[in-house]
């Protein structure tokens, strides 16, 4: 199957050769990270987009420095909500009524039912499960770039503080959680690019209860 | 693209007609989730495949109860450890070793790297970690359920302690963070089944800097 062959492929490069992804394959990869199942629907989170040579300089600065963030062609950053409130979910429903042409009042139990299962959270906890709903769109742009054959390496170790003062992300009311760059691996310089990949074995991952 | 087209026909059913899920379907799904990425590939975690009706029976109880529980075909419990410590650190340099051909030593550096980054977290902060991992892999299962035509409904509301002393996972180091049901959407008894998917424009969640 090919979603299996392009898991089996991919790999998070530790060096890529600087090739531009093309327009096409950035808009796939995008669209399936908008499509992206999260909780409820709520989308808790933004991704940042970047083709910028100089702010991934910068960003690279912070981030280890791992060299996918300026080798790499578009640096994604998945930004999650960092206080999910009922004005968030109101204009959620607003589009929910808008898409499927119903009316906003129609959409109260559903929008008491979200609102009283999130907003009883503590803000902690709020943040907490809204980076669990972006860590979904992660792994659809993971699949998504693999299936048209371009690199993508996650990344989390970077000082979030420093790179959401850049991005303003702050004001926003964004916290970054994790990198995507997306690019080419360099077969030559990633000593990693013909290591078998590991994975433990089924019989290891998965409890089968029959 | 056949990735968009099922992730466009995807949606999380509410109502599905108990129809199973034959094994091949199960199998690419599983391995789907095997293949996900997670932060230096460790996989902090353990997803249990339930297809077995009554405990299925006792989990719906625990789910709200939510229909797709017992509806579906085999209900995936995400597990995520709850204390990630340097046994298991080592335990995955023995794989690494094993899979790759190298000796165990040589990956000091690599095991030195990680213990370092996770070890260095608190209990709290490694579970918060871990459980994002799982999510990865919940996403993945929702895309490889998609390219079969398999329905594939996430639940996080569920009475997680309860479900964990039934699956007795608290001795075995982990905690349930997300069920995936999968199975077979009921049309005519989905009300949301024929409904226009719902996302915020690309404009709305996306921020490209150029």
């Amino acid at each position: 199957m090919e979603l299996l062959e392009a898991m089996n492929w991919r790999y998070a490069a530790k060096k890529m050769n600087g090739q531009k992804v093309p327009a096409e394959k950035l808009n796939t990869i995008l669209e399936a990270i908008r499509l992206s199942a999260s909780s409820a629907g709520l989308q808790p989170y933004t991704v940042v987009v970047i083709d910028n040579h100089e702010l991934k300089g910068k960003i690279h600065e912070l981030a280890c420095p791992q060299p996918q963030v300026v080798e790499g062609s578009h640096l994604l950053v998945f930004a999650s909500w960092t206080n999910v409130e009922a004005a968030q979910i109101d204009a959620y429903m607003q589009l929910i009524a808008d898409t499927r042409g119903v009316s906003a009042e129609s959409l109260t139990p559903f929008s008491d039912s979200i609102k009283g299962g999130i907003l009883s959270k503590t803000p902690e906890d709020r943040f907490i499960w809204a980076a669990r709903q972006a860590y979904i769109a992660l792994g659809s742009g993971l699949i998504a770039a693999a299936l048209e054959h371009v690199d993508a390496t996650p990344m989390e170790g970077f000082n979030a503080a420093a790179l959401d003062e850049i991005l303003d992300l702050p004001a926003k009311g964004l916290k970054s959680v994790a990198l995507l760059a997306l690019g080419y691996r360099d077969e030559e310089k990633d000593f990693l690019s013909k290591a078998p990949k590991v994975r433990r074995a089924r019989k290891d991952l998965f409890i089968e209860l029959t």
